[in-house]
């Protein structure tokens, strides 16, 4: 008998990783990244306030994180309308999908997403044992209505949607996906990742009832407000599922510094609507930088615009590398017919500037 | 059918949490603490340097963190003479205990520990559907030898070991901790907590085998680096099994700031001395408060002191709250027959002034 006996879901896992974070390539290449356009982070930073209630709180930092996360839960809930019982906080949405995933989902279950959503919600239901039944996206969009019936016929437990959508950016109004939320099939709960509702038009969240135990709505410090590396992020449902999360959460998990950074990001509305504002305009850039060059980009409803390449996968492929190749650093779609496209993050003038001068010879390079 | 479909496990599992945190329990006061001495944080801060490196890094928070921590690895495992793939980094030692237990632990499967000893690491056990059987304390030390011999009674999967111990304090020598590693059971993982380490005799560890795939070592930047709130462990061990917790972990899980601000406290071994020895000042003063009050201090390798109060858990219950009316926040033993005991942590000269003026009231009280 050898040491250790790893259980049997474990040792049929493979040691994996759902993305290759840019330091790690960096590191191969030995060569840092000059525009770091890939992970849909927010090149403009947290709000100064933030930056400044984390620095203050820094000496602090020998203090373990309250474990109730009381007073984010309470400045959400009170901007919503709901009940501090209808939120969990945790270690951005990642930490929030695995821990729904180990609540729901154990060996053989099935769970219904999109072919080519996300990677991290993928990397949970494998770690758990579950079966992933996936269903093609529909002319870039999730195809809501295939999800449900997917769902349906595979007596899912979960089903998951991103809206908006990554890689592709677009969404669905509030109304489309209130109608998958009434088509249900009985037992199977949404996953209704928002990470990038705040750069969507104002329609695009069905209104919160957390009377309704069918729906997890997930959100995050990392994307508009400016603090991936801080790892907030939250979870909105009825109270009876938001509860069921203290029975598998690391209750002092969250950093303190970040908890109270997430707390004055998220009083500082008028700084979110002006990251907001330069998304836009650099969503814009990143739509006129594509068609100068004879891409087409896809209307986006997020901090990232994709490019259509307007050939396959490996002709984007080689697009990729060859802005990676000048210190551009970008991500693309995993999956047929989406990878054709390539993804570029919303970021500063400078590196708009250098992903425009890198574009034109990516390109060339790739014909 | 109702939705969600709870795994059978976690339909069992009660929502709790291994322990309350201060801020509840002020919360539930209306009152804060005065003094904050219950939960074996460091109130001597984390290193200026640290705290340096952590402000410095705060604008920078809207990057992820490096999800290989490359440089926390590397620096790890050069001042030990091992090879990064032999170092895992993860949440805090609970984050990595979870992801231990997840690895090896499934329904009904056994893991011994002593009674009294980390409930955190019982909460994952439970959580995974372990069964946890337990050993007593031999005269307030953790029992190897029993441990060893409970393990191989029940043909465990885990033994949980920490030495120094917490609640108590104590140690055994690396020489003993070796004895046990010799005798495991086979296909038992010794899981070796030594949070508490760098206050411990220089004899404690026992020496670094990371061919030896029978051991887990666990520590942290929460005890003697004054990092808590930074929510930064690592694990050590062989490098198959360290790599294992790449099917689990949650890469990108760590907060940016604190993986810098580990690695610049790693850094500062001069500042730890003080640390160390501003402990052993507080560790002495403590047990000479207790003393002067009739309590009887058990020798300590921790940055705490467990007070023998002389009588049973209600008596050392009745002045545990009386120190808390005080403001005074303290913690003890769950366990008899170590609960005759309350465990304060190493403070400044203010809050253990206000210790020493609140136990004598407190002692009264509990009369």
């Amino acid at each position: 008998m050898t040491t250790p006996r790893y259980t049997p879901l474990a040792a049929s896992l493979p040691s994996t990783v759902p993305f290759v974070g840019p330091e790690t390539q960096e590191r191969a290449r030995g060569q840092v990244f000059k525009a770091r356009l890939g992970a849909n982070e927010s090149v403009f930073g947290p709000s100064p306030k933030a930056i400044k209630a984390m620095q203050d709180a820094v000496p602090d930092t020998w203090k373990y994180g309250d474990a109730e996360n009381f007073d984010l839960k309470a400045a959400i809930a009170k901007r919503l309308s709901i009940s501090p019982a209808n939120v969990v906080i945790g270690s951005g949405i990642d930490g929030l999908l695995g821990s729904t995933v180990r609540l729901l989902v154990g060996q053989g279950d099935r769970v219904v997403t999109s072919a080519g959503a996300y990677p991290t919600f993928n990397y949970h239901v494998n770690g758990f044992g579950g079966v992933l039944v996936t269903v093609p996206f529909r002319d870039d969009f999730e195809d809501t209505a295939a999800l449900v019936a997917k769902a349906a016929e595979v007596d899912a437990k979960l089903v998951y949607l991103a809206n908006p959508d990554n890689p592709m950016g677009t969404c669905h109004s509030g109304d489309a996906v209130q109608a998958m939320i009434d088509a249900l099939p009985a037992g199977c709960l949404l996953v209704l990742d928002e990470a990038y509702l705040e750069f969507a038009p104002a329609n695009t969240a069905p209104v919160i009832d957390v009377n309704d135990p069918r729906v997890l709505r997930f959100r995050t410090f990392s994307k508009a407000y400016g603090m991936a590396g801080a790892r907030v992020g939250y979870a909105l449902g009825h109270s009876d599922v938001i509860q069921a999360f203290n029975k598998v959460r690391n209750h002092f998990g969250m950093s303190k510094v970040s908890q109270i950074g997430a707390l004055a990001a998220f009083a500082d509305q008028a700084y979110l609507r002006q990251v907001i504002d330069n998304v836009d305009a650099a969503r814009r850039r990143i739509a006129a930088i594509g068609r100068a060059n004879g891409l087409t980009p896809i209307n986006s409803a997020t901090n990232f615009v994709a490019l259509d390449c307007g050939r396959d996968g490996d002709y984007a492929r080689r697009i990729l590398g060859g802005l990676i190749d000048r210190d551009v650093f970008v991500r693309m779609p995993f999956v047929a017919p989406e990878d054709r496209c390539i993804r570029v993050s919303a970021g500063t003038k400078p590196e708009l500037d250098l992903f425009e001068a890198a574009l034109p010879q990516a390109l060339e390079a790739a014909k």
